[in-house]
């Protein structure tokens, strides 16, 4: 695969920033994308220090973008200035498709989205919230964690943050119409007990899923193996073949 | 020169961020540090991609530091959580310190600070507040516009904002034991007015400095060439000599 | 604009490799094509690092692709095993090309050449050998010293490697078949005779050119500021329009 | 830990390039160094992309240099102008090491070196030949395939070029003086039987050393898994403890 860094300037933001992406080598696309998500304390970088993600996507002719969400959880957070602009959720679903529209050879339709923790977090609300913008969604040790007052202050509307909130109404919208839907959680992870409650609210309200728990913690060894099986997936929804096949 | 990029965790941001250094190629150090901020909009390649800084400052055997200073104006803006986190000032006072430290052969004593525009008037507010850390001071095309309600929403202390305030301290401890302190503007700048009115208020209260006008606009073309000019002050404060002398 | 990094694996030099890309921030493509050379001792960063290429380049809905031709001349040296492989002519003419048109959205037809010193040889020389593939050539300050013999056994045929020769053949074509084809050269640069030998060549053989002569030496300053007129050129050549006017 | 790039003008390949370091972030140094090489066909990020090495050395107070070595096999390659030069012995005991020091606060005292395939052959030709430089030495699947007649015609002296020559060396000069020497090779490896006749040579002429085979092939995954044993020994001869211990 080809590593590309993007250095372009961000509206949401207000400023110039930067995004990596894993591009196949193969074919002369065009080429479906995945937006994958990094952690809080992580950065574009993160995802291809921390694991085998290129080699691993290597293996399948898709455009995996990997932006820099800041500390935001993928939000907009409030600002009433062009100073201090944090309106994350704007650069994942306006400014980086326009740029990489705008840079790369891309496939109409809709991309699939996934990530880690906050990134989890950022899939599931992002994915659940524009489901015509997304096929596949697949969440590693989401960070589900209730949203605490200090930070909710920051929001414009508290409601725009839940997770369960945006699947009620893509439940109500009617299952199957939908993303794909799958999510894990280690055993060892602190975040279990939010993931099982999520698995439990989807159930409950009849949106389908997948949700699986396997050994291990909130680590990096954790995620370099599952995120495998969130390629697979995104890549069957998207309907492209390893290379490898 | 060498040019560095160092992608690092920082507390105050809380998250794995970059910044880029131009490092001096002759000599064994331990060499001085400028730390120069960019402007509104830019981010930590402006300097290298919009002038030839790296070319005029490769003359000095000083570190160059280019920090990702966001949109923040370089100060802490308020944050009641760790999600959302932007207290530049601190990354710019301690985190970007302690990692050019532990990295490079630093010269112990005070740095120099430079920028343009939102990086000018960070230059001239976290040198005058911080006047025992810099020895040298210059800022061009300063944004000295006052700040609107908007903004001063987002500080903890909107005093803590003020560059004029800063500059009194600063004139009250006796003028002659701070930074040498330089600023210049465009004469076509429709930031001009400002900083007329800073150079006026230093003479008001009996604080040295050196200001400038000069033919030009809010251009790169306008900085490109007067950074050489700050580049002489801070290397002759810093007592370095230009390696072409 | 946007600055791209891309970093693949070109066959040509049997490993991965990096070239930097100049990517307007204008439209939705496709866009025409500059390649254009760096220097001896330089790398893909030096026309970033060395001059203002990027802000200048950035008036035009124009990719400039910025390569790493080594130390060859942009010449395919000689090796009879896939270890050391300096194919450099290749790398420019198959590989960066096939990469650039499967990444970015590029416009069919003939691309633009440009460079400095070795890489104003490189223009010329790939400009003229490969007069289908370039519509437009500009070198600055072109190393067109005579080879030595220690390099001339680098190559499989040492004629390949002469300007004149894929002068004449262009020449032999008829003039007004090929590409527009520029050159310049700053009066106090050691290599003025050269550039002259060649202007005084091409008029010889009846091949249409232009080149000048203008104050300055083998420097940045100098490069810095003509290359605005070659870029003028190549869009003008390429049929795009300053984004300014 | 940090990543940092450093982009410099190596006098041995004429020209500037660039290499990736893996720094820790603990602690106020100076800090020992590991020189990890890669393989054919890759470049200074195959390590950071390929496998969790950034991750895996994280662990460790040790600076850990990544860089590009061409095709060269880390050998001086003949070159007779300043035109294609391909000194990348010299790059790598020279300017690599020169430009590590003027930078970053390295301990005195031997480096440790490593490497896969191409870069296992480089680790242990490096290392043994200069065994005042380097403790450590750890190769894994290395490219140990006799040479053939095309390329030795590449180098001043092939028999600079043999590893079995510089263990002969080695050995008469003492063993237990040198570097700690230690290699590995996985079962269903190309490599293996070259591996193993360094193995039996290396007995037969008493050259302390400690060779293994794993379940595995010529893949980053067995790499990903074995460079993890290598960083404990590099490590543990350098003196350095592991930040977790």
């Amino acid at each position: 695969m080809s590593i590309v860094t993007v250095r372009f300037r961000s509206e949401a933001l207000g400023k110039h920033t930067s995004f990596n992406v894993i591009h196949p080598e193969a074919g002369p696309g065009p080429y479906p994308v995945l937006l994958q998500l990094h952690s809080y304390s992580d950065d574009s970088y993160s995802w291809l220090y921390g694991s085998n993600l290129a080699r691993h996507a290597g293996e399948y002719p898709m455009i995996v973008i990997l932006p820099d969400g800041g500390t935001s959880r993928y939000l907009n957070l409030a600002t009433h200035d062009r100073f201090g602009l944090q309106r994350y959720e704007d650069q994942m679903m306006r400014d980086i498709p326009a740029e990489v529209n705008r840079l790369f050879h891309v496939r109409d339709g809709a991309w699939a989205i996934g990530g880690l923790s906050m990134g989890g977090y950022g899939a599931l609300r992002l994915g659940m919230k524009h489901p015509e913008r997304f096929a596949s969604i697949w969440a590693h040790s989401a960070g589900l964690r209730p949203l605490d007052e200090a930070f909710l202050g920051l929001l414009d509307d508290p409601a725009d943050a839940s997770v369960d909130g945006w699947a009620e109404r893509l439940a109500e919208a009617g299952s199957g119409t939908g993303p794909r839907i799958s999510f894990d959680c280690g055993v060892d992870d602190d975040l279990l007990r939010y993931n099982r409650e999520l698995d439990a609210h989807l159930t409950r309200i009849g949106l389908d899923h997948y949700y699986a728990e396997h050994p291990g913690a909130h680590t990096w060894d954790y995620w370099d193996e599952h995120v495998r099986e969130a390629l697979r997936q995104h890549a069957e929804v998207l309907g492209v073949v390893s290379v490898d096949s």
